[in-house]
Parts: C-alpha cells; sequence; structure tokens
C-alpha cells in the first residue's frame, strides 16, 4: 500500500561531497554538500548545490572554480565537522589538519587527505530557489596512487565512500558488490514481449 | 602521492535512479539515470540528466513531468535492464512485468513495486553539452507503508537501495550505519584553533 509522506528531499543514495574553494583573500575553505551529483559526461560535469547564505557560494562566485573530494570513512569526522561550522567564523583547514593543495589547473585547493580529487572550473549557475546549482567542468581527477587498480581505475573497496542518508541524517557505509552493471539485466531483453 | 587520472565523471556515490514518463501516445517508459541528485531544498527539487537521443528526453519535453523512483536490491535486475533497452523499441513495463500507477499530481507514471517514487514536475532545463538537465519540483512523494518508520520516515534497512560505480560500471549495495549527521564532527569545532 503506497502513502503520500509530502514533498521532501529524500533520495538514495545522496551524496557527502566536500566542496572546497579559496576566499576572495586566498585562504582555502571545504563544506560538505550533500545536493549534487555528475550531471554531463561530455564535457565531464558535476553540479552541486548551495544556499546563498555559505561562505562556498560566494568563493566560487569570486573564483568560478572549486574542487570536489571524496571523503572516505575514516575522514568522516571531518566530513561532518565541515558541514556544520562555517568559513566565514572558522579556519576550517587549521581546525581539521587536512591539508589544501594547490591546483595547477584550477583556482581552488584540492584536499590532500581525501583519496580522489575532482578539479572543476564553473560553467554555468542556475538560480532554482533556496539553493543554487554551480555546474563544474571536470578538467581533472587527482587520486591518491594507492587507491587505483590497474594504474588508473579508483578503487571504491579501498576508498570507502560514505552516503549521507537525508530521512533520518545519518551516514551509510558502502556494501558490497551487487553484480556489473549493463549486464545482469540483459537476460529480461525482449522475454516477455 | 597524488596522481592525474584525467577529466572523468567518478564521483562515489552515484545513484540508480529510475525515471519514468508517458510518451505523446500515453504509453509508459522507464529508464536507469545515474546523472542526478537533490539540488534544492526549498521548492524541494531534483536533477536528472538525459541525452537529447533517449525517449525519456523526448518525454519529458512533451509532458513536463517525470517521477524519479529508488529500486531495491531485489529489483537490480529490472534496474539494469532499464539502463539498458530502449522505449524506443521495446515495451519495458511489459517486459520487466513492472507497474506503472497514475499520479493525480504529475503527468507521469510511478513504479508500484519501487519503494519511494518522487512525483516531480519540470520547472528548468539547462543544456549542458551531451547532456541536458532536467530539474523537477518534488510534488509529493509517495513511499511502501512497510518501508516507513514511525509512519512517514523512509527505512533505508528495509529498502536496501544501491548505487553505480561509474569507475567500474558494477552496482553496490547500503552498507552500515556510521553515524549521526551533523553530531560526530561536533567535536573538533575549535579544537585546533
Amino acid at each position: 500500500m503506497k502513502k503520500s509522506i509530502g514533498a521532501k528531499t529524500i533520495l538514495f543514495p545522496t551524496p557527502v561531497f566536500i566542496v572546497a574553494t579559496y576566499d576572495k583573500s586566498g585562504r582555502p575553505n571545504a563544506v560538505a554538500v550533500a545536493w549534487g551529483g555528475i550531471c554531463c559526461s561530455a564535457p565531464p560535469c558535476v553540479a552541486i548545490s548551495l544556499r546563498e547564505a555559505t561562505y562556498t557560494y560566494g568563493n566560487i562566485m569570486e573564483r568560478k572554480a572549486f574542487t570536489v573530494n571524496i571523503p572516505s570513512e575514516k575522514h568522516i569526522k571531518e566530513a561532518d565537522y565541515l558541514g556544520i561550522a562555517s568559513g566565514k567564523n572558522e579556519d576550517k583547514f587549521a581546525v581539521t589538519g587536512l591539508t589544501p593543495c594547490k591546483s595547477d589547473i584550477v583556482d581552488a585547493p584540492y584536499i590532500e587527505e581525501f583519496s580522489l580529487n575532482l578539479e572543476c572550473r564553473l560553467i554555468n549557475t542556475v538560480k532554482i530557489g533556496l539553493h543554487t546549482q554551480f555546474i563544474g567542468e571536470i578538467k581533472d581527477i587527482k587520486a591518491d596512487e594507492n587507491m587505483l587498480e590497474k594504474g588508473s581505475i579508483p578503487d571504491i573497496g579501498k576508498i570507502q565512500p560514505f552516503s549521507f542518508n537525508p530521512a533520518t541524517l545519518t551516514y551509510y557505509g558502502t556494501g558490497k558488490n551487487l553484480g556489473e552493471a549493463f549486464a545482469i539485466g540483459k537476460g529480461l531483453s525482449g522475454k516477455k514481449k
């Protein structure tokens, strides 16, 4: 039996992206963002949404760049903190001890300790409502060498990314491998036509 | 040591959304979409990206509505099939045996067998590159009553949503509860200033 539960922002999985930027004076900042995802294959682009009140909103408007960093389970406390504090009041890199690295490609720092770092140049902003969406073209990905398989494929088992449950405000780890995409459903095609 | 792995569409977690629509003649269709996510809290909105060549692209342009349905592990084969076949050539509801339900709110069907159904009205389209982004306002969510806790909160443990790994084209289940958001990182605040 279906029940209406109202118009809410509940979807599974919802990510935990750590978005890093520079402010006007060059000070690095980072924030946890749950509203976002890949939005185009060519050029490769990622979208993240922010309220205008956030420090990162102003930074991206100023610098036209950001990085999306994927935290591992071992950095879950740092990631959570980055979603609580504001760069307006705290130096979040100093508090967490995380390291902002200068990118050669975009005007935004990436986070040394996080395994996967997407370097993005802003190509579009879309005002929606409370949130504005920033679309960034992914210019390169930096990855920890020891988190790669076959030299260039990020290893999800080693990276141990986690997700956010917007229904209960809880984090969840990555579960087990369930099978190959574009493969396990092939048998159905044409079966019952 | 960081290594450049190039400009790719790799992010964790990446979702498996099943987007359902009607075509011009009223025939229901559904497709698996990995590029998307929540993009605004107020009004509550979700973004999904599609190539112009897809059947669903034309359907949304025509009907200005879509639903986002969250598949459970037990329907992983059906979900995978929906990402392989095209509604141009196959009646995907007939092949999978899934049931399209008429929505009272938007001009798109939702999928009976999937636990969580977001009913969305198109409010914006953003042409990016190969993909165009469709922003839908979430007008209501329908949920299976037996997948709710406290009467209205979707229970991720019962729903068993899964995600897509774009680096290896593999599906992954939901892992264990890692703790409370906006809570476990509180201890860090102000510590090392």
